[in-house]
């Protein structure tokens, strides 16, 4: 083995991906001491985007904007090179995380997602005109309203009077004013990446699927889904175009739709951050590539890392293996079509938390155990 | 890979060596439908000795004698042609093994290990010389006095009065009377597995170090380790030869000091299997061996049978890879001398009652991953 690329997702709630390819390579060479590792930390659009980007440099800036309870919150975008043009990078879970208490602090009909765009309009009048942004993990179930208050644009009820960007306000909405936003969005370039296909609204949308995890009781179901659908229904006639029922218009509580709306395109995460992080040439001329996630199941198959990094693999006629923390065995025969050997990081019966806890260690022993075995064999 | 061999050892409390071997083969025949898996079932003279040398031809037996609490047990054993001799394989655990529910029926102080003695005479009768008994799993601390009244011996007590050969009655030994033993044991070869290397008595002796786990409690410790020094030695002296001190001699409750009385030789178990099972001619143009146990540590590299099995396969320039239920982490270091990678055969967190239940499918599973990695990347 000369050349080894190392392109691991992170792996939730338990490694960062640069700490997976580190683990990983620290393997390898105990078997191969020469052997050159391109690390290549990926990420699919939700947590570890920034730092995956990050890892291969430019710039990482904080800025202080409302989370999702209103409150200040200090959030981290990244600002990269792009074919000579700035790109931002940002994560709205660092703004209105669900594991961020602060932004917990209010029930989901006055949470909003403000904030995103207070911080997109930061980074408009930073120069910068090209966004990249990763959906996952968002708190707030606003259909995306709070992020065009944030760029400008006002909720009007009765009267003219002006409502907040909250669910529980969104029943009383009856126009969208869009004199005020900003100006600048029209000259902008837009990648939103999620790994949701899911509509705005009805039995598929949001409110639906994603809201329960947020706190959306059952009562409040109908009601935030009719606030949202209302909402929605006035923003596209504002800004003259449809989005509420396009893949994704349902990701991150509607900040899906709201971003389509303001002319943000979908992407697959892992293929923009694979193009980001110049996978492709990394892969040039390499003999092996490895690649994990937390766990991988039927779902890798569906656009995740993994399987992004191997079909690029593939086309460059790289074997790829998979190192996963599990893997789910009813998957492994639909597995097998795309990697080389789909292995887990874990000696033996052991807890999840235990394999948690020790996952450098155990991902290392395990890629030097693949090592061990190619390096015995491959002449044979 | 064109021949692979495959010879495991059982799997403790989940699978025999056979059902091993066999979920391996199915798994690396997914990726090499005509690769040529040549199964030897191994086994190191614990329990499945029987099981995996029958594996290969002969004839199993079954002999109505004592068990260990004097009730009549049914035990297999084996027949089989060396050298153009008839060899009988004895597994101690088929006549008094300690997961057998009618040898506990006793307390230990009343248990003995005579059935044992009995069917080597049967054997006897049969006209075969030759014996390979395994040792493993037995339920009797008697220091071997049994083996020797099931020959034939007799043992005394003040008046000349007989008394069982059973801890309890051994306290009141005078006399070892050998006039009636069986005198065909002169023109046997006995053969003893065991990877037992204690003394017959004393701080390191039988009753010490596996009475507990046989039910010899704290405060019969002292005693039965007294009782069996006096049989010992009267034994000794009736047979003008001495065994008590030998490696080996506290296996199986004494039956390895017995069992060298009579002109047993201790040889490791699974360097005795791999002769009888010829794997060194099934190593011959192999390209890789894969072997493996229930659980692998330190004590796999002295003289279990993955380390022996991997050591005339280096000897043939074969590389040997470890698939085990589990391996210590702690020892991969020291194991990545002797095998070309050390894989468990779990995918991920998991139980061990889990693993266990479905090992058969997980071996199958995780040898059809090692070959897609090998197949895959072996011209790169």
């Amino acid at each position: 083995m000369k050349k080894i690329v190392i392109a691991p997702d992170s792996f939730k709630g338990s490694l960062a991906a640069i700490d997976v390819a580190r683990a990983i390579a620290e393997g390898l060479h105990r078997v191969w001491p020469l052997a050159a590792c391109v690390l290549v930390p990926m990420a699919d659009g939700g947590g570890g985007t920034l730092d995956a980007v990050l890892s291969a440099g430019g710039e990482r800036r904080k800025s202080r904007v409302a989370g999702a309870a209103g409150h200040c919150v200090t959030a981290a975008f990244g600002i990269v090179e792009r074919e000579g043009r700035r790109l931002a990078i940002i994560e709205v879970a660092q703004v209105v995380g669900i594991t961020e208490p602060s932004g917990m602090a209010a029930p989901v009909g006055a949470r909003s997602s403000q904030g995103v765009g207070e911080l997109m309009r930061q980074v408009l009048d930073l120069g910068i005109r090209d966004f990249l942004i990763g959906l996952g993990g968002s708190s707030t179930n606003d259909g995306g309203a709070g992020l065009l208050t944030g760029l400008g644009a006002r909720l009007l009820g009765e009267d003219q009077c002006a409502i907040p960007p909250q669910p529980d306000a969104l029943t009383r909405i009856r126009q969208v004013d869009i004199s005020a936003l900003d100006p600048r969005l029209a000259t902008c370039r837009i990648t939103i990446l999620s790994d949701v296909n899911n509509p705005l609204t009805g039995p598929r949308g949001a409110t639906a699927i994603f809201g329960p995890q947020k706190g959306v009781t059952p009562d409040l179901q109908d009601r935030y889904d009719r606030a949202i659908a209302g909402f929605a229904r006035l923003a596209e006639e504002a800004l003259g175009r449809r989005a509420a029922d396009n893949p994704g218009a349902g990701a991150a509580g509607g900040l899906g739709f709201a971003l389509q709306l303001i002319g943000g395109e979908f992407r697959s995460g892992a293929e923009v951050i694979a193009d980001l992080l110049k996978l492709d040439d990394a892969l040039a001329g390499a003999d092996w590539l490895i690649t994990g996630e937390g766990r991988s199941d039927m779902q890798t198959l569906l656009g995740k890392t993994p399987q992004v990094v191997a079909r690029r693999a593939a086309l460059q006629g790289v074997p790829a293996t998979l190192l996963s923390g599990g893997i789910d065995r009813a998957a492994l025969v639909a597995l097998g079509e795309t990697f080389a050997g789909c292995f887990s990081l874990v000696f033996g019966p052991l807890t999840l938390a235990d394999a948690i806890a020790d996952s450098a260690g155990l991902l290392a022993d395990s890629a030097e155990q693949m090592a061990r075995l190619l390096s015995a064999t491959r002449h044979s």
